[in-house]
Parts: structure tokens; C-alpha cells; sequence
């Protein structure tokens, strides 16, 4: 039997509900895996009429779940029912769709932590809708790290041109210098130098880049957080074995002479990283969290409230998310 | 006759004097203008020697630049004999190349000033070097701000791909907010707006960058610069007349389909811009100061010390720069 993965719907309404209808008819999909959306049956219906996508999968209702779960061979979806369809207007998030969004999401987290899927992929969520909902997470990764109790993690986009981790994420930019710690980094590098290792099925070469423009150049900028923080965590992977190199500057570290000898990077803050993902891959980058105890792989965008439910929205970051998730389950 | 240039040698250890040797012998630049290298002939002799390319412009004393200068009328170098040729070690920058270097800069802005050139374009210097040597700038762009007495004035970085101006630039990371005002985001808005009508002979359409991840997502992150300094900025802007779009999530604000409807973005510190264009436009993005009373242009790389004096450095960005240089001269 193929692994089963489960694929939350994300944010209602968003554009998850089109993405999944687009999954559920993707041959190639089908023939590595068996999807199960944890979602609303009402609002894929709804979708896939004002979208002319077709709802080709059973539904079953989350109730039998625990009793039908292992003989589940095809693609199915897992209906909820937490939210009517004919209440989304299409674009607009609010505390009901947060609600909604948030509990596929815990009970695909229950899936993953019972072995009943091998992992969990996400559909976008808006974050106002979850805080509107009462769950104040700044995202995906915090949730699934929080559920898992893990003890270290960090998000990382992953991509065919460019992948980045990340040691600070959903912070204002002006918290940033005071969550670096060189134990942080030194984290996000064994997690990373960990699945790159497995991703390439040889030792990654990892750079790190520094916090400050031209990654202070000797201190000239900033208060040496190069020397003080960001050095000490190379040095440290570098005796476990890592082939490592930084602080670069982050301008010249995502040069295309310098993509191609790399494998990841060590990115201190969110844009840091970001821009250069969605500048070079997209349609095609990947979010994931590494360090927890299940597989987890994301979209690398958001609700796209502009163009949900138009069926506008490309599937491609949704699929690559979902084949990154079978490639990490792998022993 | 062609419009006449200073082209400034940069630092004597870095790319710079090689890259002036390849525009000494590029006929689709001396066809355009007459460029004249501020810099030290016994240093392009001795890198000439060292890696196969020619010297092939006359030579003029600095002396007898104040007699000389009006009739001149092809490609030549302004000899100020500021370093010994035998005392740079190729990489090496040192107090003496930072003072050789600081030398032509501030040679070629009298020059400009006196309306002797039409415009000065830059090859790299070391701000290592130039602090060692008692000059504390930052970079060009202070320099020339300074010299030239500018009211305001900001970084631009410029190419076919994608263009991004600077409210900050050579500022540690965590000096970036306290930095911020409207005025100066205005300021930025106006400069970009005026520069880019000129290159593209229309009204632009400018996008405006968040500081924050997401552009703070509405509070979320940050301490709501985006609403209490970003926003007002931009609805001057459109009061004025000027099509701008933001605040932007920066990692959004980059992606394909963006950049082909934005002429320009103003990015709120130097590795929110630096990172895009150097991953998009490493080897035909420019760097230009807007706002002076003279045109400037530079490289949009450093002294690249590790392949100094071997004749590997990609002279396109160099090229580019003379060639927009020219752009911002014409009336």
C-alpha cells in the first residue's frame, strides 16, 4: 500500500479548498501516495462549482475516521463539517474560517502523532483568521511545534534553485537581533546539515549569513553580531563535521555562482531568506518544519484572498509540498 | 564631441584597475563617450602586465588636466601618481590604496562640479580602506552627498531586471528603525519617481516595501511602522501624482509577476534590495546616487579581493554603469 499523507484544506476561504480539489485529480499524486484532505466536503463542493473543478474523491465523514482510517487505498476527504459553505464569501478570512482552519490542523497533527499518516502537509492559513479564532500562533510551524512538544525546530523553504532555514521567523523586524543566540544557530544547522544529508543522500555544504549589510564588514555596521553570535555556532558545526562556510554577506551569498555550490541556507530573519526563495522558485518552493517528531511540509503562500476561489491559483507549490513530504518519510 | 566621463580607479588591491583596462579598450563605450580614468597609470601598467591586458589609452599627468581637459577626445587615463605600483599587494587593501582610492573620488567630483565631465562613474573601493586612511564614509554614496553638498539624496540600485532605491543603506541591522521617518521614505519616493520617469519616458510605477515580515500582516509584527511611517509616506506620494503601490510584504513584493509591472521599489534598508537584485542582475546591475547635482554611477560589486589582478572580473557591471551614466546626463 502507498503511504497515506494527510493534506489539511488551510484557510476556507482561501484558495486550500481549489488547490485540494486540484490534488485529488493529479494522476501523479495518486500513483505516490494516498491524500486524504482533513477539511469541509460543503466547502470543496461549493468550490469545485464555482470553479469547474470536480470533487473526484469520496468523502467520509471525520466520524468513522478511527474505524476506516487502514484501508484507506485511494484519495479521499475527511469531512469535518466545521464550517457551512454557503457562510465563506470567498476572500474573506474571519474567526469562523480561522476556527475551521485551525482544527483540520490539530486533527491532522492527532493523524500524524497516531501513525496513521506519514505525514501532514498544510494548505494556506491566515494568521488573522487564527488569532480572530482565539488560537494566537504567528503560523503553521509554531502550531506543529507546539502539538509535537518538540524540543528544537525551524522552518525551511525548500526548493530546486534555492533552499533557505531559518533561525528567527514570525518576529518584527526589530525583535530580530535579540532572539539570536549562537545555541539557535547551532540548532538550525544540525537540523538543516540533518535534512540535507538525507535530501541529497550525501554531506550538504551549508553557508550562513550574517545578520548586518555586508555581514558588518569587521564591525564597521552593526554590534558585531557576526563575530559575537554567528561565528561561534560555525565553529561549533565545523568540529561536529559540517562543511560549513559564513557569515556571508546576504546579498552576495544568493549570487548564481554561489547557488550552485550550495545546499542551504542559514538565514538569521525572515525576509532574509524569503525574498530570495519567492524571487527565484515561486511556484515551486516548499515550506517545511524540521525537528519534529512527524513530517510536516507546507505551501510556500498565503490564502491569495485576491484570486480564491476563481480557480486562478497554481497547484504547483501544493505538489512539490506533498512530494518533499514523501521524500522526508523515507528511511 | 562625445560627452566626456571620469571614471574613478577604484581601490588600486581590488578589481577596479583591470576593469578600467577592459573599458580603455571597449569600442562600444568609446563610440558612446570619452571616458577618462581617475587613477594611477603605474598601477594599470603593472596589472596590465600581470594579467595580458593592454594599456591602450594615452596618459596625462593630473597636472596638466586644467589645461588639457577641454580637448580632449578619446578614451585616456588622468595620472595622479597617489600609490607606488610596486607596494600594492594584489587583495590587499591597506590605509595607502584607501587614500590613492578617496583621491580619485574626490578629484573626479571637482571635475564634475567644474562641469569638466558630464558625469562620474565608479569602479569599487574598500570602506576598510578608506577608514584606515582617515576618510568615514561609508561608501560612495556619502561621499558624494557630502561633497556636493546634497539637500537629501539616496542609493539606487538599477538594471534591466530589477531596480530598488534605499531609505537606509549602510546602517547595522538594528539601527534600520529608529532611522525611519516619512520625510525620508518621501524623499526616496521623489528621487526614484523623477529618475525613472527619465529612463523609461513615462510616469513609473513605483512599489513601496514593509519593513516588517508580511508588512507587519496589520499589526501582527512589528511596532506598526508600516501604518505609522510607511503609509503616510506613500499617500503624500499619491497626492503628488506619483503611482506607487505599498506597503508590500519584501518577499512578495519580488516575484516575477511583480517585477514586471514595477519600475522601481523603494526598500526600506540595503539587504531588502541588495538581495533581489544581486540574485537576479548580479553581473548588469548599477548603483547610482540620486539626488546630487552631478550624475554618479558605480559598480554594484566590491574590490572582489580573492580574484583581484588575475583578469577574471565580469566588466558588465562597470559597462552598464558608464552606459546609464550617459542616460542621466541627456537633457
Amino acid at each position: 500500500m502507498l503511504p497515506r499523507l494527510a493534506v489539511t484544506m488551510g484557510d476556507p476561504a482561501g484558495v486550500g479548498p481549489e488547490l485540494c480539489l486540484r490534488l485529488l485529480s493529479e494522476a501523479s499524486i495518486a500513483a505516490a501516495c494516498t491524500p486524504v484532505i482533513f477539511g469541509d466536503a460543503g466547502v470543496l463542493r461549493r468550490v469545485g462549482e464555482m470553479t469547474g473543478l470536480p470533487l473526484a474523491a469520496p468523502v467520509m465523514a471525520a466520524a468513522d475516521w478511527d474505524r476506516r482510517w487502514q484501508t484507506l487505498d485511494q484519495p479521499a476527504v475527511l469531512d469535518f463539517q466545521a464550517i457551512e459553505a454557503a457562510q465563506v464569501v470567498p476572500g474573506q478570512v474571519s474567526a469562523a474560517t480561522g476556527a475551521a482552519a485551525f482544527l483540520y490542523i490539530d486533527r491532522a497533527i492527532d493523524a500524524a502523532l497516531a501513525e496513521q499518516v506519514a505525514a501532514v502537509t498544510t494548505a494556506p492559513i491566515s494568521k488573522e483568521a487564527l488569532h480572530a479564532a482565539g488560537h494566537p500562533y504567528p503560523g503553521h510551524t509554531e502550531i506543529f511545534a507546539a502539538r509535537t512538544s518538540a524540543a528544537r525546530s525551524c522552518m525551511m523553504q525548500y526548493s530546486d534553485q534555492i533552499t533557505c532555514s531559518f533561525v528567527t521567523t514570525h518576529l518584527g523586524y526589530r525583535d530580530v537581533p535579540q532572539h539570536l543566540t549562537s545555541e539557535r544557530i547551532l540548532d538550525v544547522i544540525e537540523l538543516t546539515a540533518a535534512a540535507l544529508a538525507k535530501l541529497r543522500g550525501r554531506p550538504p555544504r551549508l553557508v550562513v549569513c550574517g545578520l548586518n549589510p555586508h555581514a558588518g564588514e569587521h564591525g564597521l555596521f552593526g554590534d558585531r553580531e557576526e563575530e559575537r553570535i554567528i561565528v561561534p555556532a560555525i565553529e561549533a558545526a565545523r568540529r561536529q563535521g559540517i562543511t560549513i562556510e559564513g557569515p556571508l554577506p546576504a546579498d552576495t551569498a544568493f549570487v548564481p555562482e554561489k547557488r550552485q555550490t550550495t545546499d542551504a541556507y542559514i538565514c538569521m530573519y525572515h525576509d532574509q531568506g524569503h525574498i530570495p526563495v519567492k524571487a527565484l522558485a515561486f511556484d515551486s518552493a516548499v515550506n517545511t518544519t524540521l525537528g519534529l517528531s512527524i513530517v510536516r511540509t507546507s505551501v510556500d503562500h498565503g490564502t491569495a484572498a485576491d484570486i480564491a476561489w476563481q480557480g486562478l491559483a497554481n497547484p504547483g507549490s501544493l505538489f512539490a509540498a506533498v512530494r518533499l513530504a514523501l521524500r522526508l518519510t523515507q528511511p
